[in-house]
């Protein structure tokens, strides 16, 4: 049965609902949210049940028809982009959007839910997921375990990965794995869902998912520090951690002139602290209790840090409004960056320890390596991931850096993370943007069981071909 | 090249110490610790690096020749034993006990290292690793991580699989994967970390971990308290989670009769409690702050519960002698019930939410359907993972117990758990115990993709031969 002939196949097993032909409903799914990668697809399936989607799929196997998972689109690597050729059918969540089931410790829902949606029926019950990030009004739950996302609360309860308690997914060949039973403890055979978690769709299609959920956040405290450098803010982070043990959610570190920029970029927007400083650093802490904030704890370990030097000044949020604000400082470094200028981003992780130095060291590196540029790293330094931006210099063409520059210094930054011992893919995937950089710098041990995984659980090469695993041109597909 | 060739070759190679073939010292490495499990092998692998495993493993893998990975032989299910037909070497991880790094938030150790040496070493340094359980002076860091070990600290900070920041690995073919950097956040590729993370050695050998440390605890309250049922204990712990958030560390369920023959097992050892109660709870409760132990928190949420009426009594052990004897009466437990007669025991699985009930039915449903025989059910119920403990009718001789009804009773308990929605294997894995029976109970398409996976990694079948996955006679092996 060729593409065609699926599609009418299916159409007719399943209703217009679930197959969209449309070119114009087609269209916006056929490009990343960033308008970096294109592709084509005959039609978008849309199955509204578990069931339909392991029928899909099994019906695409039989036809020998590649399939694209798509959740809310909102990939930073083109990982939910189909290929160009049209090849490929995309299959999307968008009509999974069940919460099953919501119990004190964890909740059953559907992949296509929303996150925020999810974070509002977690509320409902006093409860609360505690995975957020930017893109929550679109990223649905089975896009965030697929990229196994982190987000800025990632410090206290890990990424998607380890909040996952359940997986039920089809496989590619429409068989379908009901583990969705949310066990805390689970040693029979391998894996499997942690399989799944991360696979970015080339393993199959995750259908649901038992997602843990942990009590409502009481009170927070929210507060701000001027630091000299990241190993400063590091020192800062431990002495927190030691003395307020579990409470301390996130710990965010944002460069002076990233934050000027934030400043001059945003109306209305305000420094937390008087004066300037190389350095800041945002902190929540939280308790369950809503009569009892950890105010005067974080007050405490603050006064400890200036006084043994370790910060240069604090300030901590007076009102919930006012802990928005310094939130939205953070949340505003990507656009300020982007305004700033043309730059090439990179999503990139070391072991913690090692983060302080490498901030600096790389930085200092990337823009003696290619003058005129300006780099800089913000973000999660208590997960050792950061957001590293290496700037065009002033008045460059922003097509052209892209087309030219940009590739040699992501394998420069791409080098000396390796050689920290870090990763080029913390939070956002491989996709297709970092296909290539994963083959170039990955060990040929590792590179040889990312394929041989590949090839066991999908032998035909259906499943989100093109991404995540580098193959070589007609190694295994359609 | 044979088997004696290979191992004249690998001790020629490395040395005496590396490659032991003296019977006498074998012996004791060829049977599991409660001698239920034996096997024979001609020599015992010993390398002192990394780099000695993986020339061993790839001379092993070029004569065709099987290994079977050995830490401090704990197994609960033969996961350790070799095949008893000599086919394979065991290769021990004995003689890599080097803890090569600790941090303030991980440590670098290898495989061979004791649990009870890595948390002194993480003592000294004000630090501590969460996982712990009743081996904790024979089982090696490598085995733990091989099984995904659990123990009685679950609650807060999850099993094994969650404190494992990076792994280094020999993989059947010899070749290492260095993911030994302690990254909090990695996306780049599927997670050969978990892979080899409760695979029993089955798709290589782990040769060095990083593992997650936390602060230590700076103070601790031990209380205990009398419960009508397991839905009244999960209650309370709800109740608890609510109130003292991530400072509940361990809530352990123990039926009353099961209390009474530890009393009477246990030398000198007195209830906490000065009534009977049908059930009763373990509960410990953490602070960082060594001056400001959780005790009025604890007091007070206790408080409540007797005045809601979720708990019969209480008690707060007065010192840290009193919290230990608190623990011995849990830990007391299994020895207790061996000790009352035979049993035949299942370590298994299902949501926190259904246990409550399923440990009511289940054993009420076992002693229906094996008249005489009494059925128990104790441990981590806040986990979700009971010990579920059949024993027979008194005066039932034990071999043929054992020989007999046991197996039957198994499957029953296992019909169960599965209807329930959970595992067979909760914390001690699948070995060669549970191999017939997964594969009784294991979804097609769930055996399949383990078949695939083995394949995929192990193809000649090499690594701990005939563990964990059910593979057909023959199916692959050397």
């Amino acid at each position: 049965m060729d593409r065609a002939a699926l599609i009418a196949d299916l159409s007719a097993r399943f209703g217009p609902r679930a197959v969209i032909t449309d070119r114009a409903l087609i269209a916006p799914w056929l490009s990343d949210w960033r308008g970096r990668y294109h592709g084509a697809a005959d039609a978008i399936l849309a199955p509204a049940t578990a069931r339909e989607a392991a029928a899909m799929v099994a019906a695409a196997h039989a036809a020998g028809v590649a399939l694209v998972p798509q959740g809310g689109n909102t990939s930073m690597v083109g990982g939910a982009t189909p290929p160009e050729d049209g090849s490929a059918l995309i299959i999307s969540t968008r009509r999974m959007t069940s919460v099953r089931h919501i119990a004190a410790d964890h909740a059953v829902a559907e992949a296509g839910v929303v996150l925020q949606t999810f974070h509002e029926a977690a509320a409902a019950r006093g409860l609360r997921f505690p995975l957020t990030l930017g893109a929550k009004g679109s990223a649905t739950l089975g896009g965030l375990a697929s990229t196994n996302a982190g987000g800025t609360q990632v410090l206290r309860f890990g990424t998607m990965r380890s909040l996952v308690l359940g997986v039920e997914a089809v496989l590619p060949d429409g068989s379908m794995i009901d583990t969705i039973a949310p066990l805390r403890k689970d040693t029979r055979g391998y894996d499997l869902r942690h399989l799944l978690v991360g696979a970015e769709g080339t393993l199959g299609l995750i259908t649901a998912l038992s997602l843990r959920l942990i009590p409502a956040i009481g009170a927070r405290t929210v507060a701000w520090a001027g630091v000299a450098g990241p190993a400063d803010a590091l020192a800062l982070l431990r002495r927190m951690e030691a003395g307020g043990g579990e409470a301390i959610e996130s710990f965010e570190i944002i460069p002076g002139d990233s934050l000027a920029l934030v400043l001059a970029h945003v109306p209305g927007a305000r420094s937390p602290l008087a004066g300037t400083h190389p350095w800041h650093v945002l902190i929540e802490a939280v308790s369950a209790d809503a009569g009892d904030p950890p105010q005067a704890m974080v007050e405490r370990l603050l006064s400890e840090a200036l006084a043994a030097g370790l910060i240069a000044d604090a300030a901590i949020a007076k009102s919930e409004a006012e802990a928005e604000a310094f939130w939205h400082l953070r949340d505003s470094l990507s656009a300020a960056e982007r305004a700033a200028g043309p730059a090439v981003q990179h999503d990139i992780a070391v072991p913690v320890e090692a983060m302080p130095a490498f901030m600096v060291d790389a930085a200092r590196a990337a823009e003696a390596r290619f003058p005129g540029t300006h780099a800089t790293a913000f973000g999660h330094l208590g997960d050792g991931n950061v957001h590293f931006h290496v700037r065009a210099a002033p008045g460059a063409d922003a097509a052209a850096f892209h087309a030219g520059q940009a590739a040699e210094i992501t394998r420069f930054v791409h080098d000396a993370v390796i050689a920290a011992g870090g990763t080029i893919s913390a939070e956002h995937g491989i996709g297709q943007m970092k296909l290539a950089e994963l083959a170039r710098v990955e060990a040929p041990a590792r590179l040889k069981a990312l394929i041989a995984i590949k090839r066991a659980i999908d032998p035909l090469g259906l499943m989100n071909p093109g991404k995540l695993v580098p193959l070589a041109p007609g190694d295994i597909g359609p």
